[in-house]
């Protein structure tokens, strides 16, 4: 069986975290909508009025019959198959609220470019932008990327994964998010990186991962650009 | 064994989905921050330098030594052990998923008060404020609203809950969320509500069920308040 992804077909976006577990599981899939008639497909199955689980937005994963949505939710959903979560209870529940602490993330650093409304452009919401990236890069982009070097610092089983020994899916999400500040905000990040060892470590031998090093170098790996979570603009990162 | 609940003492918030869990389940809990000293261990247990699993906000549930934070995590917790979730795994998934949904809302109309910073005031963000509120109102809270409605109509097995044809926590959450639109916005919700009969008779039989009732009336339901998610400003209700 081949999972189907369902996700916007030119950016990195909240599907990378997605997309990022099934190439390191070595899962066969297809990314629909970056297939002929894929995008339409995918808007059907929002729209729907029939689907008994219709999904609120992209990305979804269809498995069979299932259909599941929210990034969390299909990590949690892949992690158990495919060996990428904790095997005990209370290390699935720890793993998901990690991995939940990382949605929360993702919101805020989409929001350094969207604070004030998605049915706006950027450029409609311009000053507000600069407001927003200021407060995110001096209070929480420290606080929460400052939160994950120490749940690292603290795993009693050593600083080497997130979760346990072994590689889980809350560790290829930190890969993503220092992916994505690197992109978005480089010259803050790497002031923040010096604070930030273990997590940049982990980052480093999750990119050296065969599966990962090489979806990386492939075309299935889009680059990050200006319509994804994480973009870069010159008039957001801070004067110095 | 009771449960102990960390949450901020003086309002609904985050922690009230969890509260009408542990309330609908007739569970045995201590929402700690209420009672003297226990703001202060909260504060401890999450800069505590020697935890495994430091939670990075409030609410968290402590069970035994398990300690959980995120809402819907915690939920998808509780509603295994007390008959508050579906038995089948794809129900399990789909119930999380849309908790998951929840949670987006929620912060959707916690930023209608604070689009640009939780470091800031509501008084020194209210211009971008009543910008974030008018579109909230205009594209987001009928889309939310009007997507639980469809999943309601949607139900193969009838439209009175969310999942199936017994409660689970997405019904307690749908009540609350409908709960706290009337109080922050009431005249563009009196408007919603017309297209949503199916979310608003849910409601109604939640807020109806014995344990809610009781917990309503009771002290240990915290009044709305302008310290919550759900805020009454007046400067941000649309003009008519």
């Amino acid at each position: 069986m081949r999972y189907e992804l369902f996700y916007w077909p030119t950016i990195q976006g909240r599907g990378e975290f997605v997309r990022l577990a099934l190439e390191e599981a070595g899962a066969a899939y297809v990314d629909v909508a970056r297939r002929a008639g894929g995008e339409a497909r995918m808007f059907r199955m929002i729209a729907d009025k029939k689907a008994a689980n219709p999904p609120f937005a992209p990305p979804f994963l269809k498995s069979g019959r299932m259909v599941i949505a929210q990034v969390a939710n299909i990590l949690l959903y892949l992690g158990d198959r495919h060996g990428l979560a904790p095997r005990d209870a209370a290390g699935r529940f720890w793993a998901h609220q990690l991995q939940l602490t990382v949605t929360d993330f993702v919101l805020e650093a989409h929001n350094t470019h969207h604070p004030i409304s998605n049915a706006l452009w950027y450029r409609d919401q311009k000053p507000e932008a600069k407001k927003y990236a200021a407060s995110f890069l001096k209070y929480r982009a420290p606080k929460y990327l400052g939160y994950f070097e120490r749940v690292l610092a603290q795993n009693p089983a050593g600083d080497r994964c997130m979760v346990g020994r072994r590689l889980t899916y809350p560790d290829l999400s930190m890969f993503q998010i220092v992916e994505g500040m690197r992109y978005a905000f480089p010259g803050p990040m790497a002031q923040l990186e010096k604070k930030l060892p273990r997590l940049v470590a982990l980052h480093d031998r999750v990119r050296e991962r065969p599966r990962i090093a090489a979806y990386l170098a492939s075309k299935r790996r889009i680059p990050f650009n200006e319509d994804g979570i994480f973009r870069h603009y010159k008039e957001l990162q801070p004067k110095r």
